[in-house]
């Protein structure tokens, strides 16, 4: 049976990208793999949309933003963190564990923190060094108008604004620098199309001042000081996954040549269809801010998610994603994050469609993929 | 022109094991997945013959040495570290970062510490927490006797023994369980013939007692605790890079097929041809204990270093490893770890003459090819 993969990361890989990581290794220092790293560079500045370095680590996306808390700031230093689902969640851990003084701001699941409480929040903490936001929860489905947010952190304070970009880069669109943001990161297996393994991560100019004018902080392999110098020689620190690098310069070359705008455009699409064709299919939507990444759904009242699931995997060959903490058995996710296309969404709307069938919910035969097509004809 | 990589990580990746990293992605929490993962955590098992874990984190041998040293010590604790080269150098800066407190022994390049020193150092140190060794030191290309050492430091401390066994795993006879290692560390670019980006580390009992008695350090990617808690799920805490996983169930399951004596052997069987090799040249070996993963050879006096591994490489597709540090300029290192066999060497050595000719380097022509065929024909 043909398998298709509908999760927010990993995300399905190009064939021609896998194929370009089965090449005969080289050697990292090898001035063939420094000209590889610095189009890797370049590229990825075009995708962040800055003239600032995006550094490149092996390591997963919560590696990266380790990197980010544990380079920018020490013991004691306050930073806000908005906690509206999983990796919200991780933000206020990670400085816990690396300042012990976070100031974490909950926001129901599946909404999006406005910029009016951001402000308010910087008003009662005037003394904070960062705020950590997430530009699309991919637990919740739900997008952050980071656009918004970043503004009304400017206006109010110094503090640094670190963007967990794991799921949005690539699926929403995002000005590094005209936004003003100081960090924002993602991970190889989301919008960049590519196997898990690496983080990249933009550092605005005072991000970077901060990083280089403070006293070595007790970190070694993710420090964004020596990530940063090796940046500026196209180089790394230490060995990186050589293969996973050849493969993201491909993908980068790929999303290069689609166009940021276009990659942006298409996401939105795809995420508006897939939003119509489970309307249309009798089941809501969980998110109020719907994040262009992933679309989580409710289950259809009384329909049993292993079951459910079962069918969708076993005997369809798709793979969505379940609904985690108090969510799960609830809802489920479905992701058009990364090498996705219209037809794509056809089949995992299709796939419900026999999915539900096979479990008697009733519904009207075809309504969920006609409305996949009008959503992108009357487009 | 064809390509051969002679360095000492990356090593050469088997085709099958390319192609296996080329097959569409699956979902790092899916059960076909997860068994793959625990046929890899039986694999490593057997590699470093211990019945105890051996965790998966992904980055690189260094974000494994700092697992190990951030989640075994704390700040003020005293552990002693053998400096004979680049990679000894790094358990040093790793223990001041992370305790501060680092009783260094420098060893002269290309030589190997002693049984009687570590038992003296012990002495002079009876406070001393932990003990850091280098099995295979890829920048002398010099093996400690780690067997020795090992029994050293048990009769004459409780001190924890880590063993950065990065490129000794696979090519040195290694029993962590029976030689009383508590930590040993390799890479997957190295013995394991895999590209890089993971990190391999084998725990102890009373290291995993250590690990998972004391309270959390400022640590979250890298910890060992959280690793470790994954690894019994046949799991692991963060988006591992799972390509790269795949190819190490490939890689793991050739060298399980090999037998280990048989890889061991086979690797003290080519280190003793390359050596035998370059000396019929008329060059002179740098370490006085070799390491079986790699030759560091001294170039011939007068001979320029850039003009001859622009032969080397361009005219004859061959990268061999610089000299480091004070060594750069008047060592090369040829590796012969993880995917190499007896033609190998004959090719190498093969264009090391046809290099030395090029220059105008008097030496006989056939004698270092004949050394190598007589190394093994004479087995």
């Amino acid at each position: 049976m043909k398998k298709r993969l509908f999760t927010p990361g990993p995300t399905p890989v190009p064939e021609n990208v896998m194929l370009s990581m089965a090449a005969p290794i080289i050697h990292h220092r090898n001035p063939e793999f420094m000209e590889i790293l610095q189009q890797v560079h370049e590229d990825l500045q075009y995708l962040f949309r800055t003239t600032q370095p995006v550094v490149v680590m092996t390591c997963s996306g919560t590696g990266g933003m380790e990197s980010a808390i544990s380079s920018l700031f020490g013991p004691g230093d306050k930073v806000i963190t908005i906690n509206g689902g999983k990796f919200g969640e991780r933000w206020g851990e990670l400085v816990r564990t690396f300042t012990g003084n976070c100031i974490e701001e909950k926001v129901e699941w599946g909404t999006a923190i406005q910029p009016e409480r951001i402000a308010e929040l910087l008003g009662e903490h005037p003394d904070a060094r960062g705020v950590c936001l997430t530009h699309s929860e991919t637990s919740t489905g739900t997008a952050s108008d980071i656009k918004a947010l970043c503004a009304a952190i400017r206006e109010a304070s110094d503090a640094l604004i670190l963007v967990d970009g794991i799921t949005a880069i690539g699926a929403h669109e995002f000005h590094f620098d005209d936004w003003g943001a100081d960090i924002c990161i993602t991970g190889s297996q989301k919008g960049l199309m590519m196997p898990p393994g690496l983080a990249l991560i933009a550092v605005s100019e005072r991000a970077q001042d901060i990083v280089n004018s403070r006293h070595e902080r007790p970190q070694f392999y993710l420090s964004l000081k020596k990530a940063l110098k090796s940046h500026a020689g196209n180089d790394t620190p230490f060995t990186p996954a050589v293969t996973l690098i050849i493969g993201l310069a491909e993908a980068l070359r790929m999303l290069r040549e689609e166009g940021i705008e276009n990659v942006w455009s298409r996401h939105a699409r795809l995420a508006s269809a897939c939003r119509q064709g489970c309307e249309a299919l009798g089941m809501r939507l969980f998110s109020s801010s719907p994040s262009f990444a992933v679309t989580p759904v409710w289950l259809p009242e009384g329909v049993d998610w292993k079951a459910f699931n079962k069918i969708l995997k076993v005997g369809n060959g798709i793979t969505v994603a379940a609904g985690q903490d108090d969510f799960a058995g609830r809802i489920f996710r479905i992701s058009h994050l990364g090498y996705y296309d219209e037809l794509d969404m056809l089949s995992v709307i299709g796939a419900l469609e026999f999915t539900l069938s096979d479990m008697g919910v009733p519904f009207e035969i075809g309504s969920g993929v006609a409305a996949v097509q009008r959503a992108f004809l009357a487009d």
